[in-house]
């Protein structure tokens, strides 16, 4: 059983004996049960019987029930109501509007909202470019999903999406001052998604695509980065991918090889297997074979669809594995530098992680169960990481995709290409510095306050350097005759 | 020329000679302008020179223009920088997005984020009930428009609307507690916003449509309400419709005369004049009469549209003028009750007005320059009525749009139909005590505390009573083991 974790935390309120020994039992009980008690209140108190709110850290939320079944059973003790602390926190939502200026009369009114804003859409009609300058668009975020492969929950839909998007959304904040708003959409069909997005782009300086299943995410990216003038990132692909290469970058300062020289093998071929994939290709890596469900990618199996037609094999095919591999994932491991899993649990044992080369890098991001158990593949590989957060070297978006879009924005990027998303990985990667890099610590972590802005800062250069970003536009916040004898902007 | 108003307002900069008279030539030049200077500000102060930061109302863009130029004449002022306020409140945009929770650490992440958040997926996904209690929907509006009929300024496009739509979002939160996010739309077709709304609808539980033109609007919203399960509410109509009436109620109270017994024309047949004119037959008007551009409608008219065409033309016929009086608006208002317009400047003079019924109402809701002066027609008519901040009786849609969300996302309301625009109006007539009513007071001031909730009250009690309102599910915030052992929701 995993350790107790505070996402399955509750508190329960019990009433007990003011006496005897009831209220030492609980924390007995709750231990012997595996549980962890990290809080514990006397909420009401009378002579003869107490009222305690006791939280309660579990492994599972059939262990949460195990202990509360457990703590019913203490002679003289009442339960009362049960209360997910997790649960709590998302009563009414995460995330909310607010108005940055008060509106305290009717002055406040009369330039927020008629008749003084007709002056600021007269202008914006007159010159788009100061649409950025004079709205919200310049720093807000489309955070949007068709509810279709929501975490490893698969395909729940739209409305139940929303507490993954409002959470992404809070987090955009937290970490790089973002406006970002969740667009769940209740429609899964392509077209659709595309010309909904599409339309929705005036009002927003970047869309974060989410948790849409493949092989449809690749056609939407791809498509609107067509047609709206903003970047499009798919952070289940690039976000991850990023990261991936940060922290595949430190490993091998950890084990002293060079990316050029690497053997990479994959397991999965889905939408984070083939963004990875992809842009370890363009940092430089020439030897990369990749395996799904069926075994090794190669130009002889029979199932290699066009990337038209929505998958990536057959560009996986003719981009990978140059000698022609074929078999199994556990054949293709042997003697190989790099294993990257985003596939499924225990898809390798101890013995495959000991047939690779000296200098083994295992990333076993499988989620919650990853590819390999780290403690077993870190006997015999030298770097290990996975995506959990009680393992060191957690792989976690997180790191990347506040920072990148930070970047974007402060450009006024309409794009986001290769270039920019190597440069945050490299960006990422650096934040670890060289007396701090060991096989334990090849990532920083995500409250690590450097983080956020050193991909932001390299995104942002990379975007201007690229040409992508919008030119600047400052005119002064002028009346029309008086910007002649101002001396320059406001703004 | 009309007032100095704060909404063409400017700060000056201005270096001027710390000796002589210049300092104060300056109050006097803008004052002899007609400006009117409300804040004064030395910023830098030498032996020499003087910085003063000026500030200073004008009437409109060109008079501001105007003030600039003679602040210029004066000896030995050098102009600096000039700051439209009005443009300094609108710069990056008017609102934000904020989490309503810290994220300090892991265990708020772990909450907040992955992994907890997928345990509130799941009980979603198994019970879409819950998603009003568990996420922002129960809070959320979209504020919905496609920039084709913004204000008075006609079809300026979605991004150049997008000040109009932070602005509605900032008086959602002010006057109502909402959290409304503007979506600006980059298409005009019909069908596609349909689609899109229809598409959004999981993250909302409401749709303001904002300034879409007729006659689409009437199908867009007609075939919403048909496909969504929240509230769709165009304000531009029914927000118009209901502070009318409110407004009509208490006129009527002024002058003594009965709903059922008065006879009323109407100027306008667009989106808003089409609503007001529903919703006061609804409310118990027997004798309306509609002219537009091209006269009276009566039933023998030949450009008469059906509204499956998407003209309210016919439907106006077959509802009103059941006398059939044919000719001009002029003849039309002779021996009438009420005029209502919401159609172009002057279209009435003092002796129309003056050949209207003892105990005349006249609502000239042009803007910003009404069908009749309001000065004008206040020489004969009882009450008069216009939709300027600058007159008494201001008719405005911000008395009502917060106040009706508020009760329908508190009902959980399904959708919005006529009881409920007739209880929000009967319930904003009667935030004027009877004490309080006079021909210059009728409807409240915007800033009055007790509107939003009177309407909103009213509201979501009709709601309730029409059933439209969801079934309450308030299930404990538990375990599901636990759920059975708790004593009663959290919530």
């Amino acid at each position: 059983m995993s350790a107790p974790s505070v996402s399955y935390s509750m508190t329960v309120r019990l009433e007990v004996p003011a006496g005897g020994t009831a209220v030492s039992q609980i924390t007995t009980v709750v231990e012997s049960s595996g549980g962890s008690v990290t809080g514990l209140d006397v909420t009401a108190s009378g002579h003869e019987r107490l009222r305690i709110d006791v939280t309660i850290a579990a492994s599972s939320t059939a262990h949460a029930d195990e202990i509360v079944a457990e703590l019913r059973g203490i002679e003289g003790v009442a339960l009362g109501k049960v209360s997910d602390r997790t649960f709590l926190m998302h009563l009414g939502g995460k995330i909310e509007m607010s108005s940055k200026h008060p509106i305290r009369n009717r002055d406040d009114l009369s330039m927020i909202y008629t008749p003084g804003v007709a002056r600021v859409c007269t202008q914006i009609a007159e010159h788009p470019e100061d649409a950025r300058r004079l709205t919200i668009k310049r720093n807000s975020v489309a955070v949007v999903t068709d509810g279709s492969a929501v975490l490893g929950l698969g395909n729940i839909g739209p409305q139940a999406a929303l507490p993954v998007m409002e959470g992404k959304a809070a987090l955009f904040k937290r970490f790089a001052g973002i406006d970002a708003w969740p667009i769940c959409l209740d429609t899964q069909d392509t077209d659709a998604i595309v010309e909904i997005v599409r339309a929705l782009a005036p009002g927003f300086a970047g869309i974060n695509l989410e948790d849409i299943s493949a092989p449809r995410c690749f056609e939407i990216e791809a498509r609107l980065r067509e047609l709206v003038d903003i970047p499009v990132f798919h952070d289940d692909q690039h976000g991850t991918a990023i990261v991936v290469l940060a922290a595949l970058y430190n490993a091998l300062r950890v084990v002293d090889k060079r990316i050029e020289d690497i053997r990479v093998v994959m397991s999965g071929a889905g939408a984070a297997g083939t963004a990875i994939l992809k842009l370890l290709l363009e940092a430089g890596v020439k030897h990369a074979i990749v395996a799904d469900i069926h075994g090794v990618v190669h130009d002889g199996r029979e199932d290699l669809v066009d990337e038209a037609e929505g998958s990536p094999l057959r560009w996986i095919a003719e981009n990978t594995n140059s000698e022609g591999v074929t078999g199994t994932l556990k054949d293709a491991v042997v003697g190989t530098d790099v294993f990257i899993g985003v596939s499924a649990p225990n898809v390798l044992g101890g013995e495959d992680v000991a047939r690779m080369a000296e200098g083994a890098i295992v990333f076993a991001l499988a989620n919650p169960d990853p590819e390999i158990d780290p403690a077993v593949a870190r006997e015999t590989a030298s770097v290990v990481a996975t995506g959990r957060s009680d393992f060191p070297n957690q792989i976690n978006n997180v790191l990347v995709f506040p920072g990148v879009f930070r970047g974007l924005l402060d450009a006024q990027s309409r794009s986001v290409n290769d270039e920019m998303m190597l440069a945050a990985a490299r960006a990422l990667a650096d934040v670890v510095l060289e007396d701090e890099l060991n096989p334990n610590y090849i990532i920083p972590s995500v409250f690590n306050e450097k983080v956020s802005g050193a991909v932001a800062g390299a995104v942002r250069d990379a975007a201007r350097a690229a040409g992508e970003a919008a030119v600047t536009h400052a005119p002064a916040v002028t009346t029309a005759a008086a910007a002649t004898a101002a001396d320059g902007p406001v703004d």
